[in-house]
């Protein structure tokens, strides 16, 4: 298994190392609290040494984006933010301070809705309320924005943590998103790195013994959304979890390809 | 833990009956084709036994919506099919069979989208495309149909699962769906019962031990989304998935209380 992915073209499939089917989700606890400049790598491979827990060959590491944006320095301190008179209205009508509304605007390339919750398309191409600016997980008088380039981050703790371990290990960072239609945020793949985020279900043998007509399932997505299970269902702040137990390849794509274009937009 | 939900209004946490915080994917496998007038509840006892595998108290079983509607009849023969003009004409556009394409439009209360993919809002209020009818696990020349009510049939085979082992046993229905922007399909929950399809994260605490502001998150897409991990890689059909070590609630909602009405739906 490469660990140079810029020059892999392997699409082999990468199973796990254990004789069940069954897959763990295995929440890391007892990080310390990320700040500027931290390296999350190396902080997650101490952190599960200390619990004797380890990352084998084949497990995907899923992270809230929340610690990546903060390791990276992205955030806006709300006192610094210079509010507009369209971040005063939108702010009365969201309910919501018109700093975090205005931090919001700045990280948009596209209004898609302005209330009762303003939905924007952001500089990544994510369509999400607020521009994913978060209070929560922040410090104190802070907010949160999403990574600058959440695939880059993913593939550089994923590179990191290939080389710690000798082998390729899959990140995917998560964002806890609203739907369209759907009520309740789950966990979305922003950024991925060492693993299709797309598994094609194709070669496979229906109830009736049928080959299957291939279909394209985003396991990244449903990666990110099983990760959610354990990051928020926790009393403290996990913000790392081992995915183990599935079956992974390798296609280059990263989460910028799960997004359809306008014209590839369905609904 | 009453077994009796309509006179339930517990909203204890059911927290699972083991050490870790690591949540399992257990697949299910070996299951009968199943066929019309099939237990379901029977038939995953009896081939859990088999193998040696049983439901725990705080177990969640997830079942793709496939199996519920064979059981349930819910097919069409292909050849029964009277095919409309219209058919003929989105057949055209949608390089798909007239009589699947009218099966779709009988089984839709709104056309969201005509082509290349047709979409509708289907009588349960599911906006999808093809108004999910199925034609991979379906008996050669029929079509599967979404069940009539998904939660009520979650319903029949929760409470005869919780009879059978004397704890409630909380069901997911699931079904693979494309969603609007993101390519690739995931599975998502079209039927709940025994627990409540979300989770607030209320009353935790974030990275820096702060209470966090309650968010709603929707665990039952989230589980259905992991189960979908173990349903889909297998060589063969796998339909049913334990979930062990989720922490889940029970509000008296269910699969239909995540659609949004339009005047809720925020995007």
């Amino acid at each position: 298994m490469p660990l140079n992915r810029t020059q892999s073209d392997s699409s082999e499939e990468i199973k796990p190392e254990t004789n069940s089917n069954t897959i763990e989700i295995i929440p890391v606890s007892g990080l310390p609290i990320i700040t500027q400049g931290d390296n999350l790598a190396q902080l997650i491979l101490r952190t599960m040494k200390k619990k004797r827990q380890e990352i084998k060959k084949g497990d995907i590491v899923a992270i809230a984006h929340t610690v990546v944006s903060i390791a990276e320095g992205k955030l806006v301190q709300s006192t610094d933010v210079n509010v507009s008179p369209k971040a005063e209205r939108l702010a009365l009508l969201n309910e919501r301070k018109p700093q975090k509304i205005q931090t919001a605007l700045n990280e948009a390339c596209e209004i898609i809705r302005e209330e009762p919750v303003l939905i924007t398309r952001t500089k990544h191409g994510l369509i999400t309320d607020m521009s994913g600016v978060d209070e929560s997980n922040a410090p104190e008088g802070y907010y949160v924005l999403l990574p600058e380039d959440p695939d880059k981050s993913a593939n550089e703790i994923s590179r990191l943590l290939s080389q710690m371990y000798g082998f390729e290990v899959p990140v995917i960072i998560a964002d806890t998103q609203g739907r369209p239609w759907r009520r309740g945020a789950v966990n979305l793949a922003i950024g991925v790195a060492g693993m299709s985020p797309f598994a094609v279900n194709a070669g496979q043998r229906d109830l009736f013994n049928r080959q299957l007509k291939s279909s394209l399932v985003c396991i990244a997505d449903e990666l990110a959304a099983a990760s959610e299970l354990v990051m928020g269902q926790a009393d403290e702040g996990i913000p790392v979890a081992i995915i183990r137990g599935v079956i992974w390849t390798y296609s280059g794509e990263v989460a910028r390809d799960i997004l359809r274009s306008d014209t590839e937009n369905l609904f």
